[in-house]
This record gives C-alpha cells, sequence and structure tokens, in this order.
C-alpha cells in the first residue's frame, strides 16, 4: 500500500490506531485506517457414485497440480452459492451442494477453506479456463503426490476416511506452515 | 476508492477484468485489479451452567443493544483463537473454545458469521471498551427485543432449542436482507 484511495496521499503509516490493538496502514493525511482481514476460500467434493472430481490447474499458484474445485468467495453470495459457482466455474459441472465437511483455517496465509459435498448432476463436465483437464478419480486412483494444496490433500483424506466408516461429520482443523512435516490436528465436537 | 493504492492515480475504473466474470474497481493507469470479499465475523457462545453471557454494545451499530461477543477475524489467526480473542477483547472473559456452531451467510453485507460453542473458565468478566455491560443470562431473561444483530438472535434460538433436545450440531444457514419478515431457513445435512 503505497497510497492513500481515499485522498491519494502517499502518507502512508503502519501504526497501531486510536482505540485499536495492532497495528493498520493509516494514512496520517486523512486519518482513513485500512483493515486486513482473511478471505473465504469456499469449494466443494463433487461426487459421482465411488468417483471424486478433480481439476488440474492451468494457472499459479500450483500449475499443473490437482485440486477440488475452490476458489475466494465473492461478494453477495453465500458460502454454498461460491462452492456451486466455482464448481460450475473450474469444471462446467453441476452439483447440489450437500452440507458443509471441512473448514480449515490456515493463519500463515490469511485463508479460511470451507469445503462442501456435493452430487454431480450429471457426466457433462469438461476444463474451465483455470483447468487443464478435469477428470474423476476413485480413491485408489487419487494422485496424492500431485495434489495442489494441503487444504485439498487433508479435505480427501477425512472424505475418504469417513466414506468408510459411513460416518460424515463437520471439521474443524488448522493447516500450518509446515504442513507436510505434522499431523494434521482433527478437532473433535467436545460435549 | 477514489486512488489507486499502487501508482496514486485518480483514473480507477469499475469494469470486467480480462478473464474475470465481475466488475471490479480497476486502475486504468497501471491496471492493478482491488478485489472486494466477504469479511468472517466470529464470536463465541459463552456458557456457565445454564446461563449464557451477553455484552450490551458501547460502540455503533446497535449502540446499547445485547450481542455474543464476536468481531473481525484478523490475519494470522484460526477461527477458534479469534473467537477466543473476541471474547477477551469485548468481556474480559476466559473461555474454552468447544466446538463451531453456527455458519450464517449475511451475502446483503458481504460477511459471514462463525460461532462457537464455548465454556467460561471462571466469573471474573467485565465490560472490555466496547461494550457497557457484560451479564450472564439464563433462557428466560434473554432480551430478545434488544439484541443487537439478527446472527446473535438466531445463533441463540438454535442453542436453546438444541440443548433443549440435549443434541449440538453444526447449523449453516442464510441471514437474508428481509430478516425479520422471513424464517430462518435451517439446513441440516442431506446424506
Amino acid at each position: 500500500m503505497k497510497f492513500c484511495s481515499q485522498c491519494g496521499s502517499s502518507a502512508i503509516v503502519w501504526q497501531v490506531p486510536d482505540g485499536d490493538n495492532r497495528p493498520r496502514h493509516v494514512c496520517s493525511q486523512c486519518n482513513e485506517i485500512y483493515y486486513q482481514n482473511p478471505k473465504l476460500v469456499v469449494g466443494s467434493i463433487p461426487e459421482w457414485e465411488d468417483r471424486i472430481l478433480l481439476c488440474r490447474r492451468a494457472i499459479a499458484p500450483r500449475h499443473g497440480y490437482w485440486t477440488l474445485p475452490a476458489g475466494f468467495m465473492e461478494n453477495g453470495e453465500t458460502t454454498p452459492e461460491a462452492a456451486e459457482r466455482e464448481t460450475l466455474e473450474e469444471a462446467n459441472a453441476r452439483v447440489e451442494i450437500l452440507h458443509l465437511y471441512t473448514v480449515l483455517n490456515i493463519p500463515h496465509t490469511n485463508q479460511v477453506y470451507m469445503m462442501f459435498r456435493s452430487r454431480l448432476l450429471d457426466l457433462d463436465f469438461s476444463p474451465g479456463s483455470e483447468s487443464l483437464e478435469v477428470e474423476l478419480f476413485r480413491e485408489e486412483d487419487i494422485p496424492w503426490g500431485e495434489l495442489a494444496f494441503p487444504t485439498i490433500e487433508q479435505t480427501l483424506r477425512l472424505f475418504f476416511d469417513d466414506r468408510r466408516r459411513a460416518e460424515f461429520g463437520v471439521h474443524l482443523g488448522d493447516i500450518s506452515a509446515n504442513w507436510h512435516d505434522k499431523r494434521f490436528v482433527k478437532r473433535r465436537p467436545r460435549e
């Protein structure tokens, strides 16, 4: 942030505003405060019988790696609408959103992932502009070594575990910066 | 948005960038694109035996109305950490976060609420700088007509219903612009 988007001044400082407890970008000319907050990444796990739809990414980051359809939530929509839209945009696939499945915090990238289970309505899918390929995978064929993000791997691992036990919950957890070295901490409801 | 925060130009236009499908603020001088995304509001339902902690707001909007402790999630934290921090800031109350309880979409204000059940660790609470009063309420004493936001009312109604049935799930739903005229649509997992 180099200029104030309200008054155009370049007098932007990084300081704790009055009554606040953490530093923000503040315009010392007009006193405008700029807050930055985590973004929601929303997507779906499209199911067709025993197979799951994955997309191979045509864009950075992780070009060429496989992912579940997901992306930044937009203003004016709900989380299930965002999941449905991302699935349509990335895979030209129509789904019925079933229910919330994983909520994954990624504090080091300022993101929260929300992934929904969904049911593919037909097999008329194809790569959207952000995908190279779109394909259905059985569990044994999932390209575990070529998944784009830890959130996607974690969501798929939980999904296949739960499917084996025929019991799907809502999973909340964190993805740490050194995720590949650590076990994912699965938080279960405690009563 | 009147000036580009990257180059300082006032040539900000509202248009659909190449490869995108919705209008954004774009700087026609340096081509920087400004995305706006929904914000997460995270909070907790602090329980002490059969009572719930509420805060009376000392700030706009809804000054003087009662709320559960909640606020905008900050960068660098997880959702349970945000719930714990907001409860500490608004009520000087220490809680153990139990589990995710409501996820409420508010598309007309570009917000998603996430409320967690929590357990008060002691009774040593007091109003934080954003609260006028902090008090424990039994169900029959909840000031239903003086609650600050539909999300808070909805979370409390679901909570007391679930408590009566001794069965707490995760609830996903939407709050519409004309919420006070409509029934909240409770979405349950469908298998």
